[in-house]
């Protein structure tokens, strides 16, 4: 039985919560949060313990945190973390800094500890499925992947402001699906971008609709292309290229009504919300990290995973700057 | 906050357990099984107490019961349990004999105690978004429907022996869907039937798969198709033709990725299981059962729909002896 | 090169005249019908000459005719026409009277002349493939067939008063198509049916939606449902549940394009005139007939075909004014 | 009635010579090909006259020319047939030099006679589809379009040698659709490309898989996926993301059979040919080129679109050449 604490009592530590309960291996004991009154709602909806987190890094009978607290503590956090000796479940991205990342990468690398990232989408049932198929060789090998990854509609402007901007914010998670599928971080990126969708993000200084293109060193391909309004719903899908045909997944439907009239026919739209898409991804994504815990083995997403995410964005964010294509060097990956 | 006995920890009882606990108004109190084994072991799984039947029906603090005992005894516990003040919610079918069911009915009719018979499928989203257009008008009137409704494998001889009959046991659930979506029993039915999937079901009376046909007065049809063996899975499906157009709920699949080579394209099949269908369906259920006895509004599925799919089934199993068309008429239906 | 002689030359007679124009294997050289203008105007369109059924009979230098003249006179033009020693293609169906179809077979048998009937589906692309795939063992053995046949919009009334019926008329294609998966005749046969998209062909004493059920002595069942009016489109659907696994056929679509917004997800509703949908099929019948004729090997639809869906014609409509099932004996199959 | 001269008895001279002969308003009249066999065959095949490209411009019976000669005569004869009065269809693209393109606009632009550039897919009944309901306003304003085009296998090194480039020769057309829906060139292109599908198609200096992004002044964006071997068929999909929703057209499959077994489901690839993807479009191509001779009407496709695609292709291949973007500049677009 894993003893958690959770760091963030947010919308998304919530979430985390009901994944820790559902889970038979796990159980969660503490809640922090700087609104005191978050971390003590959910704690006794939980029926856990509101404290601080130096409290909680002090107490040996806590095994693991799980980071959800906002992202300019991320770094700090998993750095005490596991110098006290936990394990580390933490929320994308690690950090805004991709400087800050690597240097909460060197600290954390004597520890010892597991430190997973958490890059939810990849234990989406549909993704997982996908990523199986192509890993037991059923395209060949891949070489040009194609990453839609659209909200249904645009944050508020002032969170657009403190988010890191869309490459580092949103786009994150679809360079992680990236480097997974290829097996690692690319070589280059090339980004374009423009704010089209709400002006008042361009006048913030970022971008709403972008395409990011990511080369490999053996001349594989992928593309990203990312909106910040869909409109009709959560549009998240796949599709690799590979020597041997081709492989997707496509959107989770709200049902599998179908119509036809004169009109045409008409169906059911993608699910609008993240948590209906995704509900089942962060509860298989913490079952994996419990299991990778209990087991000792390598966490299913790694430190160094998140950093690289992280160099795809710093990288898509210099080359949309200068309308060239940005490498990603060694040093970016803390190699 | 609803106080519910549950009657029956067998394996559909189980499920019922969890959307007991699922459902914030209500709280599962007390188990009984003939089994007395199992009801213990639920029981301490959902911090319950493992009762006698007479002992459940005997305390006023229980609000409610839910009845997932074995068919020959559903009659019974839904009298006995009307009686003693508590609101039903009994699984189908209501009796394996219409004239048992009928009896059943008459006995009720005065208690004034909501009961609701588990025909889960109404809730499942698809089907409910599917009635739901319809109720709306979307496709006119209806005219025409189609229910496909197959299972994955089927049940051991044994089980096919004391089922009642693929018509009772099994189309059941598609007679509801018939009633349901037509607003009320048919003015007759059509059988045919036969052995293939399985000769040891045909040596033991039964058939294996069966075509039905129900006709209202006014002129609507509605058919349904049955097999016990898809093979690839749990296959439930509807489709109603209306004066503007059509209707079609397909099946949920088990993923949504699609691979395409120089083979062909492949996707995913149906889910295989009927609780992985049907889990969402279930939860709603219960949550309608809850608000019905809460509001002191009529469940939506009664005792009333409970024979009418009954009759059904008699009049089908008599169609398919006699090769003939089978008059449900209104003593039948307990008018 | 096959001389070819066409007999009728009303809608569906133009249709056939330009498969035999595109075929380089057969030219058309006459033309007759009882309108001599439509004869002329037709014949001139593609070169060949109007002249009467006699002058065309008694022509040593034409080796078939394609019958498509109204269906009372098909018997009389195929027995004639063999007699006269020519290969023969007739519409669908060889006669509205199953006794005047079995004296034309018995009439013919001796003629070694070979005879065509026009179930054209037998040669839709899909359907093809869904047969070539199933008689490649791709699902096992067939069990339960279900054949979805929708026409747009109905016929005026005072066709209706001279068609035949639904059964022979427009079921009549079904029939074959099951006979065809199934491989041979029913052995029962019972129908539903109703008038309730226009109460005229009621008073016709017709029905408009009807639901039969095909019966082989070995147990597998085959289920047709035909409506005049599915107002969307040209709605032909096959599937196949076999012991193996389940082919089905969707329709053909106006198009590929999908559209995603707030209201929902949309796309082409299915071709809606049935040449657009048949007319591939119908250039593959007279393809299929000239290589038959061409290699003496039997046609692949034969008389005995024409009647074995006729028989079927004649039970659905005997079962559907007794209420109860017809067996297909085998005089009525000619044998 | 338009008669029309062919230049080019290859392959896609005898699909246009097809499609001339299918429109009721036009006639060819004479071949003309540098193998005089290939012209002599054609014509008699269709009944017009092998002649010299001199003796045709100089026939004033001839009312049209369409080009379909190798790439490097086109603008030539573009020239030569517009001096002498013709009206002109000219294959794909205007050249390989966007220089000699830009001479060649230049040249014919006082002569008064139309010239179409055969950019086919415009007219395919999908994507044409797709034009519209955007035109109509059905997902807004276009805001993120999405090109997947990939040819089943790739062509012979010998022809990657001559053919201009990926960019010229395949993408082109890929050109033409993001110009064509999106109302015009982009400023700027941004392009990445690699020779991972066949090394020597790499050692000729071309790349085989490429993903090029084109951005509009006011923040649109497009994005072309090119591959020379998806393997499975022939891969032609456009998705447009408006300010209201998303527009898709898919792929043209080989047939609606669906099969479901316990391995899974299973459907048909789309078409593998271009030919049987593309033909009816060739045929609206022509029959829209013959419409605006016959009107006097601007053809659909111009010239100037020619030069657009064309100068898309020359800023891609500089783009990834350098590794930045490039602009289209006026000049590039003979403004």
């Amino acid at each position: 039985m894993l003893n958690v604490a959770l760091l963030g009592a947010g919308r998304i530590g919530q979430v985390h919560a009901r994944s820790i309960a559902a889970n038979k291996d796990s159980r969660l004991v503490a809640v922090a949060d700087v609104m005191a009154g978050a971390a003590e709602t959910l704690a006794a909806a939980v029926g856990a313990s509101a404290r601080s987190v130096d409290d909680i890094l002090a107490d040996a009978s806590v095994d693991a945190v799980l980071i959800a607290t906002s992202t300019d503590t991320h770094s700090d956090l998993i750095e005490r973390a596991t110098a006290a000796g936990k394990a580390v479940l933490c929320e994308k991205p690690v950090d805004l800094s991709l400087e800050r990342a690597l240097r909460c990468q060197a600290a954390v690398a004597g520890s010892g500890r597991p430190v997973m990232i958490g890059f939810n989408r990849r234990f989406d049932p549909n993704f997982a499925a996908l990523k199986s198929a192509f890993d037991a060789g059923e395209i060949g090998q891949g070489e040009l992947l194609s990453v839609t990854s659209f909200d249904p509609a645009p944050p508020p402007v002032s969170y657009v402001k403190v988010s890191g901007g869309l490459f580092r914010d949103m786009m994150i998670h679809d360079f992680d699906i990236a480097c997974w599928l290829m097996g690692g971080a690319p070589a280059k990126v090339t980004a374009v971008g423009s704010s089209i969708v709400d002006p008042e993000i361009g006048a913030a200084g970022d971008v709403d609709t972008a395409v990011v293109t990511l080369a490999w060193a053996d001349g594989r391909i992928a593309v990203i292309k990312n909106s910040r309004r869909a409109g009709y719903g959560y549009d998240q899908r796949i599709e690799l290229l590979g020597s041997g045909g081709l492989l997707s997944a496509r959107n989770v439907l709200e049902n599998t009504v179908e119509k036809i009239t004169s009109d045409g026919a008409s169906s059911a739209k993608p699910v609008y919300f993240f948590l209906e898409r995704y509900m089942r991804a962060y509860e298989a994504e913490w079952t994996a990290f419990v299991d990778a815990v209990a087991n000792g083995t390598t966490p299913p997403v790694t430190l160094a995973d998140g950093v690289a995410a992280l160099a795809c964005a710093e990288a898509a964010t210099r080359s949309r700057a200068s309308g060239g294509t940005v490498e990603i060097t060694a040093d970016m990956l803390g190699r």
